[in-house]
C-alpha cells in the first residue's frame, strides 16, 4: 500500500493550536483508495522545518505529500500554485530567528510549481460545498520556505513523488478569540483535505480550467 | 411556558438558500430554560415581511423576538444596535420592488436601539468558540426594515416583548459556489444563535463592554 | 453674505495630522456661490467638542453646517446618512475618556438624519472624478458624537440650519507612514468638500438615487 | 547618456485610460541623473506585448526597464518581487484570447526575480510620503507575462540591464465611476515613479529590509 504524507505545522505567533496540524491527525492512519495517510508535525523554525520534512518522506517513502499550513486571513483553502526561493519573515520563527531576502537554497532555482492537481482539486472541492481557491503566492515565511523545500527534494532526490501545499483557514474557535476573521470549522477543513488527497491520488493530469488572478 | 419567537428570511438574490431560516427551523419547538423557541419564515418583501412578523407575533406572544437575517460577505455572526427609519434598496426585494428613501413607518422615529444584551451576548458566543461582533448597521435593505419593523411594534404595540436583530454570514456550501467569501457552518450558527437566545433569557442588564466602531 | 461654517477636529491616536482639519482650513473665507465658508477646529474629546461646535455656530450663524472627520481605512469621501444617540468608544479620546454605551445627549432620540442633500453630493462628486459614497454608520466614536450633538443643536434651538457630517479618507502622506491603507489626496480632499458645499447651497430637495446597502 | 525605458499599458477591460500609461507619458523625455527616460506603450495583448516590449528595448538600449501596470483594487504603488512562468487568464485580452495555465516561454525556467532595488525603493518612496510595498504576486494575467518576459529577455540576451515590474492602483477619476475603490492621484503616481527610477539610478545593492508577506 502507497503512503501519502500529509504534514501540519506546530502553533506559532500567539495562536495555541494550528489547524494544519489538526487536520493532519486527524487524518492520520487513514486508508483511502488504496493508500495510507501519514502525518507528521513540522516546527515553525526555517531550516530545521525542511530538515524534518526530508526525514519525514524518507521514512514514509510516500508518493504524494500534501505539506499544510496557517493562513489566518484567508476565507477558504487555498491550493498554492507556486514556491519562490525567498526567505523575507516579517516576524521571528519558533526559533527566533529573522531571515532577510536570503534563498531557500542557496544556488536553487527561483521558483518551484505545486505538481499537486491545483485546479481539479479546487473544482472537486468547491462541488462538495467547501470553499476553495487557487493561490498565486504561498507568501515569503515558514510556509514557503516548507513549499520550496519540499519541491526542490523531489525534483533533486525524489523526482517520483508528487507534492504541494496547502494554505488553510483559521477555525472558528480561534477567529472568536479576535474580531471579525474569517474562518472555516474544522471538520470543513478535514473534508476538504481527505478530498483533495483523493482528488491527486485520482488524477494524473490537471484540468484546464481558470484559476488565476489579473494582478 | 414562555415563548422565545426565531424567524428567518426565504432565500433571496441568486442563494438557492438562506442560512437565517435553516437556523430559525433547526431551533423550531426546541424548549430551553423554561421558554420554547417557535421559529417562522418572512418574505423578502417589503411591507409584506412586517405585516407577518407583526402576525406571528400575535400568534405566539412570545416575551423574546430574535429577528434573523442573511448578511453574505460577513465573517462572523453581527449583532446589530440599531434599526434606521429608511429603506433604500440596492437591488429588488423578492416582489420586484425598489423603494428608495422612503421611510418604514411613516411618522416613526429615527431609529430603534435593540434591546437585547448585545454585549453579553457577544461575549458568551465568543467565549464558546463562535465569532460574534457587535454591528453598527444593519443596512438599509430588508433587514433593516424588518428590525425597524419589530422594534416599533415593540416600541407601540408590545412594550413587555424583547427583541433585536442579528445578521448571519453565509455558510461553506453557499460560498462554495463563488470564490473568497467568508462563511460560517451552520451548525457553528446554530449553537449560536441557541446560546445568543439563553443568554437573552437569562440577561436583564446588559454588559458595559466595548463593542464600538472608530467610524 | 450668509455663512457656511466648515468644521475638522484636532489629530488623535498617533497620526501627526487630521485631514479634517487641513480642508477645513483649506476652505477657511473662501467666497463661494453668495456665501462665505467659516473654518473651526475642534478637539478629539467628548463633550468638549459638542460644547464648542455649538459656540461656533452661535458665533458664526451659518445657513449650513459641514462637520468633517477623519475615517483612516475609508477609500473614498463618505456622506453620512444618521447620527445615533450612543457612545461606545474603542480608544480613549484625547483627554483619556471613554465611554461605553452612554447617550450622546441623555433623553434625546436616538438618531437623527442629516438635513444634507447626500444623494446628490454624491452624485455631484463622482461626476467630477472625486471617489465619494454614502456611508450608513458613522460609528460610535467622537465623529458620531459630533454628528449627533450637530443634529440636535438643530432640532432643538437652530431650525433654520442645515447641517450634516462627512468623513474623508487618510492622506498619501500618512499612508505611507503605514502598509496597505487607501488614501486620498488632500488636493481632491479639499475640491469634494468644495463641491459638497456648494451642492447643498444649490439643492433644497435631495435627489431620489440609489445609495444603500443590503446589509 | 544612458536610457531609462519606462512602459505603459493600454486600456483594458471596460477602463477609458490606463494610469501605467499616463504616467510612462508623463515621464517621457526627462533627464535625470545622467539618464533619460523614454516612455513605450504596450498593448494588452498575450505575445505581441512581449514583442512590442523586446523591440523597445533593442531600439533604446535601457541600462534599465521599468515595466508598468495597473492593479485596480490595489491601494497603493505594487513593486512586485517576481514573476513566474504561466499564464492563466481569468478574462481575455485586448485580442480576445484566453490562456489557461501555459506558460510565458515553453521551456523557460519557473521564475524570475526582479533586478531592481525593490526594498531601496519602497523605502524612499514611504519617505516621500508615498504609499508603496513590495507584493509577492504580479498575478497570472497580461503583466505578470510582461515582467516575465522582461527578465527572460534580459537573462538571455540583455544581461547588463536591470529591469522589474511596478504594478500602479488606479485613479480618483477611475474610481468615482465605481463604489469603493481604492485609488491614488496621478500626481503622486508620477512622482513616485520617478523617485523609484532615481532610486534604481542611485542603488546597486538592494537594502536587507522586511518586506515579506506570512503568506
Amino acid at each position: 500500500m502507497s503512503a501519502v504524507l500529509v504534514t501540519g505545522i506546530e502553533p506559532f505567533e500567539s495562536d495555541p493550536t494550528n489547524p494544519s496540524w489538526d487536520i493532519a491527525q486527524a487524518l492520520d492512519g487513514m486508508q483511502v483508495d488504496g493508500a495510507v495517510i501519514v502525518a507528521r508535525q513540522l516546527p515553525c523554525v526555517f531550516g530545521l522545518a525542511n530538515e524534518k520534512l526530508v526525514e519525514a518522506i524518507e521514512d514514509t517513502s510516500p508518493t504524494l505529500v500534501f505539506a499544510l499550513g496557517l493562513a489566518t486571513g484567508r476565507t477558504e483553502i487555498s491550493v498554492e500554485r507556486v514556491a519562490i526561493n525567498v526567505i523575507d519573515a516579517r516576524i521571528p520563527d519558533n526559533a527566533g530567528n529573522q531571515p532577510v531576502d536570503t534563498p531557500v537554497v542557496a544556488g536553487g532555482p527561483a521558483a518551484y510549481f505545486s505538481t499537486l492537481p491545483i485546479k481539479a482539486i479546487v473544482q472537486t472541492l468547491r462541488e462538495a460545498g467547501v470553499p476553495t481557491g487557487v493561490s498565486q503566492s504561498a507568501g515569503t515565511y515558514n510556509c514557503n520556505h516548507l513549499f520550496y523545500g519540499l519541491m526542490h527534494h523531489i525534483a533533486t532526490r525524489a523526482r517520483h513523488v508528487r507534492g504541494g501545499f496547502i494554505h488553510v483557514p483559521t477555525t472558528p474557535e480561534l477567529a472568536a478569540l479576535h474580531a471579525g476573521r474569517p474562518s472555516l470549522s474544522i471538520d470543513t477543513q478535514i473534508k476538504g483535505i481527505l478530498l483533495a488527497v483523493r482528488t491527486a491520488l485520482a488524477t494524473q493530469a490537471d484540468l484546464k480550467m481558470s484559476g488565476g488572478a489579473v494582478h
